[in-house]
């Protein structure tokens, strides 16, 4: 049986997010190379590589080989190079199986890699690749039943109108309102507005957001995420490992991957992310109660409430409430999306799962400059990707602890 | 530490390959209902999915989720799944994650697919996408480089001048002839008419192959692997499960994946796939003087010369000779590809790593009906992906054993 609690993240590395001409190797070069710096490491001693990335081969072209290609430049070569997808939640699936492999003992330090470039001169193509995170054949018939309107790449991600249906469907569940939504997003924004690698950041009030351009209802420009390009890493080591090398990091405390689709329908807080949750809290030996800070999926602002119910950091219907204690803001006892989040920091697809691990291993560290969480020991980052029926397609939740 | 040698093959199934007007789901569904059917299972036995995939987003345009949309209509969702991609090494790459998987003690059953559509009413599509196996933005100068007279998507693979530069450089090595790569189509197309699942099959002569339409120098039509849809895949028990299941099945004795461009260039027998056979050999005790058949990757007839060697199969230069002695037809001591290969079953890319690894299950039983081994005790595969500078972007060898 593997020591599934014997790996750390010893090194961490991320571009900043942000539209740019930038190419997809420029970016994963950026990101791998400081993340095995800060290990302290040297290319030569990675053993193998997961990466993680969603529309290469409709946006660049590049289908197939895609990691072999980003990391060739860099002298990654030789080693087991692993391309891994599951849309909007490729990173954390490649950090699963980096970290399955280290686990296992398979390896002693493999690299987990996740990098995208949504954008392009014609914004179009960025759009339309996104909305293959569904069926593509049930498209039509889906947005239909949405009731937002069907997709309309090139002009909102298809995505937008699940999220918006998502959305209605909560705050008749909860009692949320537009204005808890914008409170997301005024929370993350001012996040984003600490961190230098976020794609945005601003001190905003809740009616700039309910100001801004609606997209589809409820959902205003404001609280859907960008699009964006980049790139973040970790280095994974055994503690063996890592110890002969002198190198420190959070450890992993649990990794689940689980796909959607298989639950109590009857329960608006169940689901994948619930399901997640609910088995990395047992792998882990911890409970919601234990978390000092959190990295979440949010798309769309409302998909944040949600997912604190989700996780258990709220009751059902809580989630509102959690928000308007502000326990979930900076200063609170639950800091939640410090980086600033999808909405701020920005969600290149293939790279947000494990930007969200980088930002919880800097938070673990005491590295997380103007947006520390004081004395944080425990974190955890909820990833999801693609939608099918009623579910994301595939849900990943990590918990890391200082030691 | 994880039990290398504890994960059995229980279930195995494949569609016939062919050019299909077929889906890709309806193709995953025929092999997956009969590898969990195979294996005494039901789909909801199944604790974890790994997808091997390559040119989806191309060809059909389903970029994201491919597994997620290929598992559920077979009531297979709520399980982890991982879309797998590494060229023509998809499926194997899958197949070592989901080992790994069993081996650490993650999981007890879980499924490995892998499908692939390429066939297109636009035949360039498909012929385009197989050109995204090497960097894209090198295509040119490798072309040049070549001297095939660059890549020429819509009438064939640039994988073909890849191949007729490795043809090249082997007869400069071996002293090999076309007439010993018309053997090897001779051999395979001989076994593919004994295999109901491959797509062509037939008795040729040497003249036969000669005599077909040029490539591209020194490669004939008939010397070059079609193109082709189909799904294979297989279903991996813990011995424990396995057990307690009363299901049986060969034993997966070595699992490794590689990528390129890291050996001694002065040997022409080494590279990726000397290296992967290397580490194979360690993990399962054996050697090449163990195997009873072997499947390789003859995407192109003189890789299977090629590869002889570089399993240790003949000396360096051995390859003809060894074709020559008929040890590698099916009733000499070693038959190679004793399902069509590559060049006679089909090369839907994705799934090829796991039809070899069907075809070896088969043998290993007793089920390869007018083809099979007498008393196959060991088989092996060997699976490429990919090409960058100038080896293999991912290879695989996995060798199995009858208990």
């Amino acid at each position: 049986m593997a020591d599934l609690a014997a790996v750390l993240v010893t090194g961490a590395g991320m571009t900043k997010f942000a539209k740019s001409t930038r190419s997809l190797r420029d970016l994963a070069g950026e990101a791998v190379r400081d993340a095995v710096a800060d290990a302290g490491l040297e290319m030569g001693d990675l053993q193998a590589a997961y990466v993680g990335n969603g529309v290469a081969g409709l946006v660049t072209g590049q289908e197939m080989i895609r990691g072999q290609v980003m990391l060739r430049p860099l002298g990654i070569e030789g080693i087991p190079i692993f391309n891994v997808e599951n849309a909007c939640a490729s990173a954390s699936s490649a950090l699963h199986l980096g970290w399955q492999a280290v686990a296992a003992g398979m390896h002693d330090i493999v690299l987990c890699l996740g990098a995208e470039k949504l954008s392009h001169e014609d914004k179009a193509v960025g759009m339309a690749a996104i909305g293959t995170a569904v069926d593509i054949e049930a498209q039509a018939e889906m947005a239909e039943r949405l009731g937002g309107g069907g997709a309309d790449a090139g002009k909102r991600s298809f995505f937008m109108d699940i999220y918006a249906g998502m959305a209605r469907a909560y705050m008749a569940h909860s009692g949320a309102t537009r204005e808890h939504f914008a409170g997301v997003v005024v929370k993350n924004q001012g996040n984003g507005a600490r961190n230098p690698r976020a794609q945005y950041g601003a001190q905003l009030t809740v009616e700039d957001v309910l100001t801004s351009r609606e997209i589809v209802d409820p959902l205003t420009l404001l609280m859907c995420s960008p699009i964006s390009d980049g790139a973040a890493a970790v280095v994974l080591m055994s503690e063996d490992a890592a110890r002969r090398a002198g190198a420190r990091g959070p450890r992993i405390r649990a990794s689940v991957v689980v796909s959607g689709n298989q639950h109590d329908k009857s329960d608006p807080s169940a689901g994948s992310a619930g399901r997640a949750a609910a088995a990395a809290y047992a792998q882990a030996g911890l409970g919601p109660e234990d978390l000092d800070c959190a990295e979440v999926h949010d798309a769309s602002a409302p998909a944040e409430l949600i997912v604190y119910e989700q996780l258990g950091l709220a009751p059902p219907g809580g989630g509102p409430e959690l928000l308007a204690s502000g326990r979930t803001e900076l200063g609170g006892d639950l800091p939640v999306n410090t980086s600033g989040g999808l909405l701020s920091k920005g969600h290149p697809i293939g790279a947000t799962g494990l930007a969200q691990v980088c930002e919880a291993t800097w938070q673990l560290r005491g590295q997380a400059g103007a947006r520390q969480v004081d004395g944080a020991r425990v974190a955890l980052a909820q990833n999801g990707g693609g939608w099918l029926e009623e579910d994301s397609a595939a849900m990943s939740v990590h918990i890391l602890s200082a030691d």
